[in-house]
């Protein structure tokens, strides 16, 4: 009811404020039996994490995780596993002087509206600090995945203007090469090229993630209201910042005729698939054993590096003044953090699933 | 776990096969004591059902709702609601030449891949005959939501490559005067026009509804997952060929930097206003009292009146033909599905927020 | 959230009041492929029916149960199950008389301040008559149960202080052949008496039901909250009129030694059996293999056919008469009720457990 | 679905084993705005933890509680609440001698059968050393309660046949002042006496937690499974060790007449009272305004300080040697568990009445 719950079977409940101590998650539900490896999971982390690169935030967060529990001797035992994210910068700054302020475009006033308090530093509980431990989460889940041959990728097509351009092939490798973790190495340059301007500009700008699930068997998604499509948007649409999101042909789709949409059966080699894939993978909200792909659309950061005038808790007027650090464009560290929320609800659906395998008559 | 269930507080648990004995749904946790016209909910039966306009499928169906329990003496007592709608048109057709085929771009694959057993006729569970159960759960969430001044209306905004013009003033009065639904009378001349040429071609179109929320109160959402528009999302991309969501900006927000994208706060009268509306009334996940707006793509009805080529359970080469009744485009029909949702997830958070601010220490 | 709901992944939603025109169930999550009998459900229907013999209340009601959906052609299909029964008594008295008053031990006094409203016609949703909507969907649970070998029983153990000797072997067959159903055909005459003797006094008196599971295998059950006894415990709690639940040596264990408590393992025939059974087939709340055996106590009917002092919604004293139908005793009634929650909370926990041993690493 | 969430709004999560690094909690849906005392959660883990008497295992836990998320600046925020205790004396015992037995009566077999794997250094997860978290959780549970009035408390009522005597005034202040918990002074010291007699025998003795809320409105509960006895029953069933429970009249109530057994309404002072309260605060499974009383049953700890048959993982007979620190008897320390388990199922269903009573029409 709170929110902070996310999945039916592996169920992750995260807590942490921006500067409080520490942030974390516990999984309750991962199956047993799975070696984990820690190192992994730091991985992840690493490219979520502020500083990485001369693009994102220069935030000084190590983001160094600590299991406590649900895994003895190297493997998942089926009970709860906690993990914990320190706040290493938690008390660098001073913030008083956004304390009664409103910043504009973030959750301060709504915060404020829907619990009457609201811990203000560096956003708290409403940062995008708070998807480290979906990524620490979503790390064990791919490992999961891999065991049944199921990956997920995703990567920055769209910044502000600038995208891939049409039919241009996926390079997968070329992703963790450049730091806008584009797919494309021109299009790459290009996108950091406008990042950079952008920031020093003292402004932020949008793009667009396109997330990938490679390997999932037919079956997955569970209609009528849990379809695998409306489980991935609403995980995405969870996260920090985004505003859309769309699968398959998604809003394209609407100009095509059903005659030029419909993706034909065939068999092939025993297995059943389709000549084309404008369903993206997904029909009837269950997954049709092709791959599965989608677009998330990101706005701009809210904090900008100029003055903007707003209101403070008593709504008189005040200026806000941009300082300090800020991501000028939100999409390179959101790709593993589409990746996670995509793993969760992949290895939910797939634990669901694989119970009806397991229990049909 | 099955995911026939949807919502928190006020949840609907919805039944019902294309051709079974009825469809339905139950209510639980709708709060006691109000008033219920169940001529409004007939009449959102009505606006939903096959044969209202020459523009969608004949299927005779009267949807005639019967109100089993949890009203008493017109008013809600707190105990579960059951709806029941008995399918009057459930044994006029034979469908044993669908039995072993997947039609293109159905679930019949999915069903079978998933279920291992499938109620072929007229496509089952998966019919969005299954939405008339929300939108009678949705008629009831209305009516409790017009108690405190909200209302969830939609319309057509597109069909094809046909949409309202930018800054066209949107006229609430006009969508029901035509069959498209459309919210200005000549863009829903041009939409009629295009629907009726693409059923004369045996074919189908896909279209947008755009869904409005007026008068939600700040505070509405619970971060970090179920954020009031990750909880629409999930909503509306449960409906049936649905492929895309976005709210506020959206999509078209990625290109805009933070400066042109920030909505500035003010007060006005007393009330706490945004002076533009790019956050589509949501921010950080929390309704912020402004108008809330999105936009959800629907796909080309797969069903069409021309021969595809297919594959049967066997994976043999089969051809199957389009014949009987269809809609030639989902978006009319869809715009009280869309009303409905918007309304559930609506009622259910605000009912979720009225428990924080009456407990709140 | 309102209560109306059980279940993890075997999800039952019940609705329906005593006077209202229906009672039923929807089963969300019945995994795919069973064939069901719609007798057997029947049988339990009528095995708690009011009616069926003369020690228990003589209203009519033939309790007809209708499938509207989610079995196709005999088996279920993965998709929702709907049940309803239609009251047929539903007209036939007048409760005017009862309208504002608040019944001794009923639950009149506690709707209204839940509620401020309720539906006072036979006690609406309070009364035992929401048990049908149970037994339906347990019937449905022991069929599925049965093809993994797994049974569930009851039978009346105690009424009054009328009770079954220690160490009598108990009879499965005799159950059903007293209309006490007694598991000892001696006992059962004399609780037959006794229980013609309380209704002569126009009173009413308790007693306890005693539950068994048969061929249940090791390892169900979800630490730590989900223990298997306490989701027993809180199924049997929530049926009319229950006071208490223990399981394996339950209440009389306190005054044992951990030396003469513990049970002892051995290996017999290559499966790891305990010697003894305190434990009531459960350790750590989860199951060991053995039987699970577990009683239930139930108070006697609030009913009575005596004149009582009370008050009325405004507080004034009034005298509550008791007049027509009633139950003497519930326990006779109340065995099928134990064996469908029984049924109900070990299939959801097979099915969660299956889920388990399907996913391990 | 994993087990280890308990609770609908006020919703706790926990994790850790006996011997990893920390055990922990996570509430999610705490309402804003309350000022929390750290130092009255701390004492009620004093009150658990091992080592506080004599007649107490004396393992070393200091048990200090760390709060890492969720109060800020002493007061809720609405956002989770995360607390973590570590485990001091982790590695101070080497457990490879029980790393392939089974324990009598443990949990080693059935976490074995349910995983495949187990934690086996002081019996994991499966140890009552993770009740900590629910009395962290709870006392933060209670603070809330007080501000509406409500109190639960919890003594020891029977230790072995030793139990208090019928009718004896209950003196709450006596509780504490003896290490038993006993609410009679008299009859505490030959509790003591008995458990100090029971330890020299290298043997552990069952008892009777008797729990008591004070101060519940009438309203709470959820008819029809979420009964407010109900989930108490569940709550208290899920206490390591514990096998029956019952409210009000309990066990004892089956031999009465429904005219013994019926409380009689009243009006006092402009409140609806019971003269009797056999009833035990609860009717159709909400609560009335009466005192609610319930009584849980523990058996005899299983870890004794004697040899005991039993067998190994590879089904070899072994013998079980007792060593090391244990608890004679689990009351003791059982009853600040009850308290907590007791206020969080009392708060949950405060919180959902809450709810309704803002909501109503």
């Amino acid at each position: 009811m709170g929110g902070n719950i996310f999945g039916q079977i592996f169920r992750i409940s995260t807590f942490g404020e921006s500067h409080g101590p520490a942030i974390g998650v516990i999984i309750d539900g991962c199956p047993p039996g799975y070696s984990i490896d820690p190192d992994l999971i730091q991985k992840d982390l690493d490219r979520r994490r502020p500083g990485q690169s001369a693009i994102v935030t220069q935030r000084k967060e190590p983001d160094q995780v600590e299991i406590l529990s649900g895994i003895f001797e190297g493997r998942t035992t089926g009970t709860p596993i906690a993990m914990v994210i320190h706040n290493a910068d938690q008390k660098s700054k001073d913030y008083s002087h956004i304390k009664d302020q409103f910043r504009p475009s973030h959750a301060d006033f709504t915060y404020q509206a829907k619990y009457g308090i609201r811990d203000y530093r560096g956003g708290g509980r409403s940062s995008a600090r708070e998807t480290a431990a979906r990524v620490a989460a979503g790390a064990i889940a791919k490992q999961i995945l891999a065991r049944s041959g199921i990956e997920t990728y995703a990567y920055t097509s769209q910044v502000g203007t600038v995208e891939i351009p049409p039919n241009t092939p996926i390079d997968r490798d070329v992703i963790e090469r450049n730091p806008v973790r584009c797919a494309d190495a021109t299009t790459a340059l290009a996108m950091e090229s406008l990042i950079r301007d952008i920031r020093k500009q003292g402004d932020t700008i949008g793009g667009v993630v396109t997330g990938v699930i490679l390997g999932c068997p037919a079956g997955l998604g569970e209609p009528v209201f849990d379809k695998l499509h409306a489980d991935l948007g609403k995980a995405m649409l969870s996260i920090n910042a985004c505003k859309g999101f769309e699968y398959g042909s998604g809003f394209a789709g609407i100009a095509l005729k059903g005659s030029e949409h419909n993706d034909l059966f065939e068999q092939l080699d025993g297995k059943v698939i389709t000549t084309t894939n404008r369903s993206g993978g997904i029909q009837g909200g269950i997954s049709n054993g092709m791959d599965i792909y989608f677009r998330c659309a990101f706005k701009p950061v809210a904090t900008i590096m100029q003055d903007q005038a707003s209101i403070d808790k008593s709504g008189q007027p005040v200026t806000v003044s941009g300082k300090g650090r800020h991501d000028p464009c939100v999409v390179p560290r959101a790709v593993p953090i589409v990746e996670a929320m995509a793993a969760l609800v992949i290895l939910d659906h797939l634990l669901r699933q694989q119970m009806i395998m397991a229990t049909m008559g």
